[in-house]
């Protein structure tokens, strides 16, 4: 193993440093995501972050921005089974994603919520990301199975159904109730067909 | 008619002026409900809603409570019909209610989301005073057929189910997307025991 210290192109150099601020995000809010914390962990000087990234408000809105990339990915159908079963997974995935990542997730959500624009269009960005793949993916393919037919209803019983899916998510982590992880998956599976039910041709 | 002045007692003049801030609140966020608009509302001095309120951040908070239960007292089931028909009936009230005070109602949910202590409090307590009808009330009474048992999972989902219905009015308000008030009504009067169906024994 050499010790040589490698040099790397300023974009690597970004990139890992995002990356950084992205794990350092899961467990603290934004307020407590400062460019000292970041030149801490990361080891080099506060200076040199404010090069690469210019202010704490890029920081912060490009590790905004990449954790909603990761949410994204670790949330993608897997292509196995039902379009239920997919969901399914989406969902477990989810869930653990919130239960690793809770207070960033959490401020992030009451940045968005609470007026912050950067955050908010992030925010909707995201959950219309993943709210899209409903109807055009994998899970969309046999779609009809569920009530998941692309009418401004139905669009509109899937954004009330992310805020059912999110709310009862954040709650559950802070507070499990004694309710299992496998007992609340069952029931956010069961929730999106059972809100569309009513929306299905007899 | 008589066209004397009639000399209020302090606490009347106060609950007219918190019912003024209230019709006010309506139609703008908090931030734009200032204690000059009251004044110029209500015709009298600045010095006058000090002496009543004592500031801004009291005045806010009285009007909002207010607004809280006036939203409590609109959506009380009417006790006629079966629980679906009482809870599809609060639902109407509630649309209604959205709809009617739109400006003031989101500026509310956007304090309490964004870490506004006093106003998030005003609004956990409005809603678990509305979802705790279902547990206790009329609707309650033969709840069973809605899946309402009084369980801790079924009180997250219930919470949830709050979460969906304001995010679905909120944006059938800001836009309706074509979509009837009566067909906005059947499908939320719907989702309730869609989403608890999973967890009714077969």
């Amino acid at each position: 193993m050499s010790t040589t210290r490698v040099r790397m192109s300023p974009d690597v150099r970004r990139e890992q440093l995002i990356e950084l601020g992205v794990r350092l995000f899961a467990t603290r809010s934004l307020e407590d995501l400062s460019i000292e914390t970041l030149a801490d962990e990361a080891g080099i000087s506060r200076g040199l972050l404010y090069h690469y990234f210019g202010g704490k408000q890029e920081f912060h809105t490009a590790v905004v921005r990449r954790a909603a990339d990761h949410l994204f990915a670790v949330t993608a159908p897997d292509g196995e089974g039902s379009p239920l079963e997919q969901l399914a997974g989406s969902l477990a995935r989810y869930v653990d994603y919130v239960a690793e990542n809770y207070q960033g997730y959490v401020s992030l959500l009451r940045g968005a919520a609470g007026g912050h624009e950067g955050l908010r269009e992030i925010y909707e960005d995201s959950r219309a990301a993943l709210t899209e793949r409903l109807f055009d993916g994998p899970v969309a393919e046999e779609a009809a199975s569920l009530g998941l037919v692309d009418t401004p209803t139905v669009r509109l019983l899937v954004r009330g159904w992310a805020a059912f899916t999110e709310e009862v998510v954040l709650e559950w982590v802070r507070d499990d109730r004694g309710i299992t992880r496998e007992e609340l998956l069952v029931t956010l599976s069961a929730s999106l067909p059972g809100i569309l039910a009513p929306l299905r041709p007899e």
